[in-house]
């Protein structure tokens, strides 16, 4: 398979390169590095990049920016870069990348554990990632040409620990490794509509 | 106890007005009737209306527009819509609203069934819906001064079959009496973080 990659320079990119990579023609994108450069909250650089890529048989998606902060800090705006990069990039990802994408091909995005346990700081990511994951449920029953489309929500990433650890006291941490199975499965698999969560 | 409905010509927002209103004095809030007006996606219309109501023990809402159509005629206008209304309109009459209610007082937001259990042309309810629900877990224990929050997650309306059967076959309806009900437990139960199912 060709399999394209945003955010493969992430924690959770490398991982799921590194998997994927194994058996497969992976093709990195970014926003500052890869092979295709494209930024998630500007639809014309998503199309550029899938006029640049051409056919692929998977589109991963590792990527997408939230604002943490303080409920009582947060407003419109601080929201607003989630639902635009985060949740509308990844859905925008689909929606431009459709006719990029063979038959049968899919679509994997990324949500994470806020979806489910919330934390303090932490309210834009469960927004979107709750968005997101009952989006991918509506979107597979639409898609044509039996195109698939997955979710996995992992949760906090060993790896990220050193950055994130304050926000998630007492969660368990998933190795990278372990969460790019999920995305081997939503690759290489059949199912379509799922939300895999990995804990 | 003192509580404004939002949406409360709306055929959800008129039962739950008959359930409170039985036992509490109800102030009817709506974009184009109601005791006090205000617009969900302009937030000043929102500080407006709370300014002019004073202090309340509950906010409901029962308000929220999203655009209907195919997955494949959506994209970031379209979904724009149900964005900056029912999902951010009903989080910033949290916002705003949080320091009108008096100290345990409630916020009871409302979702849908389209969180779950998708339909053609219904991406965006899902998207929004699954945005609200996970946003209200994560708000819960955000909030300040014991106020609580909840959703209610409702199946398609007995009373709108009328309007939305065709996009809803073999969907069992709920009486809006029934749904009205969760909004009850809601706003005089002592619960937070909880979404409703009323299926």
């Amino acid at each position: 398979m060709r399999i394209f990659i945003v955010g493969a320079a992430g924690t959770i990119g490398r991982a799921v390169a590194r998997e994927l990579g194994a058996r497969h023609d992976v093709v990195s994108g970014g926003r500052s590095s890869g092979d295709v450069r494209l930024d998630l909250a500007a639809p014309d650089s998503i199309r550029a990049a899938f006029a640049e890529l051409g056919p692929v048989d998977a589109v991963v998606s590792a990527a997408g920016n939230v604002h943490f902060g303080a409920l009582e800090e947060m407003g419109p705006e601080e929201y607003g870069l989630g639902l635009r990069d985060k949740l509308m990039g990844q859905v925008c990802l689909v929606l431009l990348g459709r006719d990029a994408v063979r038959d049968g091909g899919s679509f994997t995005l990324t949500t994470g554990v806020l979806d489910r346990d919330p934390v303090r700081m932490g309210s834009s990511a469960s927004m979107v990632n709750g968005a997101l994951n009952a989006w991918v449920r509506a979107a597979a029953i639409e898609l044509p040409r039996c195109l698939r489309i997955n979710a996995v929500s992992p949760g906090v990433i060993e790896e990220a620990m050193p950055d994130y650890g304050p926000f998630f006291r007492g969660f368990e941490p998933v190795p990278a490794a372990r969460a790019a199975l999920a995305y081997a499965k939503s690759v290489e698999g059949a199912q379509t509509g799922q939300v895999y969560r990995v804990d």
